[in-house]
């Protein structure tokens, strides 16, 4: 069967930094789905599948073709309800979403500033040109004043990761047990500032980054090589 | 049957504080079981029950006694599990825990400060005694020093609940559909600082605020009097 992830990627081909896709490669793992990851460029992204796309994650599954992150995971769940799920009841989804929602309003800014650089040199050119301009139109701002943020909200992550922290003292992950679609929303987030800038997110010993390197050896280390759980 | 939840209460006794005490008032209505409320002081608690209890919530259900209100909220799931759940799946235990670090770690600091005064207000005499007395050791200055911190607080409150607002634009509970414990939680800590300090916590036409006054209206508005819902 075809079935297609599409990643924005670096130029090397090789790092792939989009959060939301993130989510979805430790998804399409969690339940055992092999698939093809197709690196993208953001002048890409306009000739995906139909066109009718604007950003990634996009997922081709067989004659299915949709986006948005969420989505597709529960599409997932719902179209392969035998293999692990993704959502362990419906109070999950729910609650999911609020930590989809932590993501969102209080790691995303700060992760966006602290990335910002790393993540524009790892750009083809072209792609370079792109996301300065969107960035300094939505900003405000040059990407290299944005940039200088990036050392004081790197010393206010600790504190963002609060509730994140004070829930791992008590459980191995976000989900429970065992991990589910909880963690790899917290993870992706998390991912694109590691791909862009490795090694410089946490503390040593906090109990954040341990369960971050748990997510990473999750599905033979896919979160350290996404291009090995590729069909060849 | 004999049930009884124990419960901090202001000098009047009709001003329950407890944050904890909130989620479980909450929980015991949401599977309809009838109870009777018993205000204690902080003087009362070492000889609620047995005697081995340092706080509230205490809940005798019959022969059982237990205290520490996520226990007692799965305790109630699982004797009860014919009445609506309050936790849907197994998933949402995991992440209900979410929702009560984010209180914990973001909120409980704030409103601890916000709410201080007032709080040390409505107790009877010898509780203000003890209550200063252990804050004040707590935080290393006195009650008034600490209360001086309320406003920059209050000001950084909308921010801090931006996780709950972006979650509640597209969904009316954070449990989905419908009201379940991850709302009881967040409402009991709110709802802490709303019985010290009425109808200062949001600015209006919040999205927090409406589900706020939402939480209030459920079972009879029993937040607005908790003493509704006794036994008569």
């Amino acid at each position: 069967m075809d079935r297609r992830l599409y990643s924005l990627c670096g130029e090397d081909g090789k790092r792939h930094y989009s959060p939301h896709v993130w989510k979805i490669i430790m998804a399409l793992n969690h339940k055992g789905l092999e698939y093809d990851l197709i690196p993208v460029s953001f002048a890409d992204i306009p000739s995906v599948e139909d066109g009718s796309y604007s950003s990634v994650p996009v997922l081709r599954d067989g004659n299915t073709v949709l986006g948005e992150s969420f989505d597709i995971a529960r599409y997932l769940d719902e179209t392969y309800a035998d293999a692990p799920a993704l959502f362990d009841g419906k109070g999950a989804v729910a609650l999911t979403r609020f930590v989809e929602s932590y993501c969102k309003t209080v790691l995303h800014p700060s992760l966006a500033t602290i990335a910002v650089m790393d993540m524009h040199n790892l750009m083809s050119p072209a792609d370079q040109v792109y996301f300065r301009s969107a960035r300094e139109r939505r900003f405000g701002m040059p990407l290299e004043v944005m940039a200088e943020g990036g050392e004081a909200e790197r010393a206010l992550l600790p504190e963002k990761l609060s509730p994140i922290r004070d829930l791992l003292a008590t459980q191995d992950w976000l989900s429970g047990a065992m991990p589910a679609y909880a963690d790899y929303t917290l993870f992706g987030t998390l991912q694109w500032c590691n791909v862009c800038a490795p090694n410089t997110l946490f503390e040593k010993d906090d109990l954040v980054s341990h369960w971050f390197e748990r997510c990473l050896d999750l599905y033979d280390g896919v979160g350290r090589n996404p291009a090995q759980s590729d069909r060849h």
